[in-house]
């Protein structure tokens, strides 16, 4: 059974620790495991800097927001925090010897998919390419104790409710949750993109949590079981925590609950070859000189005339800034004047889902060779949904897993070793014993990550719509706000990001 | 009726406010208007200091804690951003011509009650007194376009269901209303106050919202409208926002729902001769040198063998430090290194009420001739509950109002103008024309405040408490967290923030 956020086990940790005076700390971005190639360009964080417009904020949203402006003569800065570029895209370099030299895996964001169209646009003007993630053979589903295989195509699915995506150990309950799928679809589609808070039934959506919808609408609990590990692993939060309206508002804008689901022909169909940070070291390189690493911002003052974005050993005079930051971190700069109630309202109510990347090296993707694709399933933690994350020429096996939402929250206040032994035996438990020794165990916890604090993307709770909505993407002054959090479109994807960018770089440019 | 939040007149706000490139900004403590009465004590902002404990934030749970530390012996140092103690107590002076010199209304929180044992205990020690809220006379409840007037005691009550503390306009719902609130209480009495994850129904009332514990249970539009009021009047935000289970254990942690609600013998039973700040002053002007005012923290640097806390121009070294602010404040200030995911991801999920409070001086209490109490309830904003605020001679008449949660929001982006138009049209409406034209318009927006960005308190959305209760209270490394949210008693009072002070004293000085 996976553990449950109030175990003794978990409070026992804590307070453990309490008593020694000290519990884990998180690592800063400075601090974390050497980084080689993330040092696509190099700047100074010490000095005075001018600037018509600087960017805060080195992730997809900022870089491109950047090349965006500079394409159009306008001259701009990129300050970053870390000393690397790609905010929430991290490229790491397998180390296990059976690797070939070069051989990467993402630590952070990876895929992308049909529909996502200024992202794939990007990716063919860098001159990067993409695969097909692999995902020939059985699917495995663990459920109530049990393993299953099953395929991908249903016999018979006359309805066409998309039951051949969904685990059949349990028709009737795989026959409700593509019911609550189809449901659930045109609901979100009749929430405005733009202005959810305008859809007819925002109020009563906005309400409730989509537990609350789930309790209301499901009656088996295998379909509240597999929705739940659609939100969970969408969002990286509890069904208990996410607004109705809002997990609506992003199916809509990710093209459909069902597409954001999915592989093959989906939001997972593809991966970027050598890692999807190059999208950000990329861009990095062309913008050369202009964007300053190690910069954390601490400081933006702004008046009727300009902008002056500081922190401890350096400062930019702009005319207008961008700042391309996860909402919650965008709140904890000092604004002087300090920006509006709303908006700073609107940034306290916007956390950051918690998600925990693992992946394990193996020798070969064994589990191909029994006929399974590696993508697992499972109610059961703390890794409930894997995926074959191979080099495309599988000359090593890589299986990824997520712990996501309350599995992650247990996970963050463990040790290394505790979470690996928890991941091996979620492994070992979907692709038997060949999986108990990786040459390589890789991790990432978003949510100790200093510059990022979470994953993949803010979510926001019920009733935060209604109120605040307008203040999404309204400016402050001089202040604009970008990420992938601000997009319409595929919101919390790195199309969203491109997207935000792209925005935000005409919002500007029109100003100066 | 009460404006939605998506009216279109708001978005047209922002809309005019985003193209014309700025948006109101929100006031920095020291801009605001002159507080000659705050200057009990004078800081220092400049320089090195050192201590054995270092408390950041100079509200009440701060003041006690360095208060009992030094009262034990320990050198201690109180930093504080403001020009001024108090955090959300703050006194204003009447500036009324009427109105005798020295006539005080509070702009933050001033009630006490039976039960807040701690606070009036320490209100005896600083030698102030308290004297009992105005109460004399009927209320009025406005709903349905409809002004009732209604007594205290209610003829017939058999069952002792609390019907006399409810408007009688619509009896079946005010029955429903009672019986609600019985329920709740006896829910809430099931909710530990120290652990309210362990809770036997912790999961099923973290799951959801407050509105949809409503929207499930009661059948009345007047019994759902008067629970509204009540969660927007305590928590200053909407049902739809706050986990049931949070308000559940606030309900417990303050006596009860009818406690919270009630004046004479309830948590509104008596203000503070001189206004509460004079609890902050008070402490204050004991400590003396030892609180430093204009000193907002912004980095805090810890290891096995102490801490350093600095501001722009200030340091201070210390074996520990207290951090007595809003949790979402806390979550603000940079920590190197920096705190776990877990307590980071707390204050993320920890947003500060949304309340203007609102103030209108008169000639005379005229209210009270017509044999009105003053205080008001409604279903129709922006001004949904009033209290007589009068000074204890009534010399001049004041009414205190509350602009809470949506309507709140809406307030925020308004002119003073705006906003003061809908006020003395909330209080003619409740109170006639005499209402119209007061002598003074006072008002505070909370969540405009630099160094508060909400009141009264922080509150819980669902799901938070689960997973991240046991990060509330646990120390990280030498930095330890007070406030009123982190008590287990009276949370989100005056007694909350003096136990909390009382409690983390304890647990610091325990381990110098």
């Amino acid at each position: 059974m996976s553990k449950k956020p109030s175990d003794f086990s978990r409070r026992d940790l804590l307070k453990a620790a309490a008593a020694l005076g000290t519990v884990p700390f998180a690592a800063a971005c400075e601090r974390s495991s050497p980084i080689s190639s993330a040092q696509a360009s190099s700047g100074d964080t010490q000095g005075s800097f001018n600037a018509q417009v600087v960017v805060v904020g080195a992730g997809i949203a900022g870089l491109t927001a950047a090349r965006r402006l500079v394409a159009a003569g306008v001259d701009t800065l990129v300050v970053e925090a870390c000393d690397r570029v790609g905010g929430r895209t991290l490229n790491h370099n397998v180390s296990a010897a059976q690797a070939l030299p070069g051989t990467v895996v993402e630590v952070g964001g990876q895929w992308v998919g049909p529909g996502q169209d200024r992202v794939l646009a990007l990716i063919e003007e860098l001159g990067l390419s993409t695969f097909k993630t692999f995902e020939d053979g059985n699917y495995i589903d663990y459920r109530n104790g049990l393993k299953t295989q099953y395929g991908h195509v249903f016999p018979i699915d006359p309805l066409n409710l998309g039951l051949n995506r969904l685990p059949l150990t349990d028709p009737v309950a795989a026959a409700e949750a593509a019911l609550a799928i189809e449901t659930l679809t045109s609901m979100a589609n009749q929430v405005p993109l733009d202005m959810p808070w305008t859809a007819a039934n925002a109020a009563a959506w906005d309400n409730q949590t989509f537990q609350s919808w789930m309790d209301a609408n499901l009656v088996t609990p295998g379909a509240k079981s597999l929705l739940q590990l659609a939100i969970e692993t969408l969002f990286c939060a509890e069904p208990r925590e996410v607004s109705l309206l809002h997990a609506l508002l992003c199916f809509h804008s990710g093209g459909s609950l069902e597409h954001m689901i999915s592989t093959t022909g989906g939001a997972q169909d593809s991966r970027i070859a050598g890692g999807s940070q190059l999208i950000s070291l990329r861009m990095a390189q062309a913008l050369g000189s202009r964007v300053l690493l190690r910069a954390p911002v601490t400081r933006i003052e702004y008046n009727d005339k300009g902008v002056r974005v500081s922190g401890d050993q350096f400062s930019v005079h702009a005319q207008r800034t961008i700042i391309a930051l996860p909402p919650t971190l965008s709140g904890r700069i000092t604004y002087a004047p300090p920006v509006n109630g709303l908006r700073d309202q609107l940034t306290q109510r916007f956390p950051m889902g918690s998600v925990i990347k693992v992946q394990c090296v193996y020798p070969k993707p064994f589990w191909r060779d029994a006929g399974l694709n590696g993508q697992a399933t499972s109610d059961t933690g703390p890794v409930k949904s894997t995926f074959d994350n191979s080099p495309p020429d599988a000359h090593v096996g890589v299986i990824v897993g997520f712990i996501t939402g309350s599995e992650a929250r247990t996970a963050i206040m463990q040790t290394r070793e505790q979470r690996m032994a928890g991941v091996i035996e979620s492994f070992v438990r979907y692709f038997g014993e060949q999986a108990r020794t990786p040459l390589e165990y890789i991790e990432r916890d978003w949510a100790s990550e200093e510059y990022s604090r979470g994953g993949y993307l803010g979510y926001l709770p019920p009733g935060v719509w209604l109120d605040y909505g307008i203040a999404m993407t309204a400016p402050v002054g001089r202040i604009h706000w970008a990420g992938s959090e601000t997009s319409d479109i595929n919101r919390g994807y790195f199309d969203g990001a491109v997207r935000s960018g792209e925005r935000v770089a005409e919002e500007v440019a029109a100003l100066l």
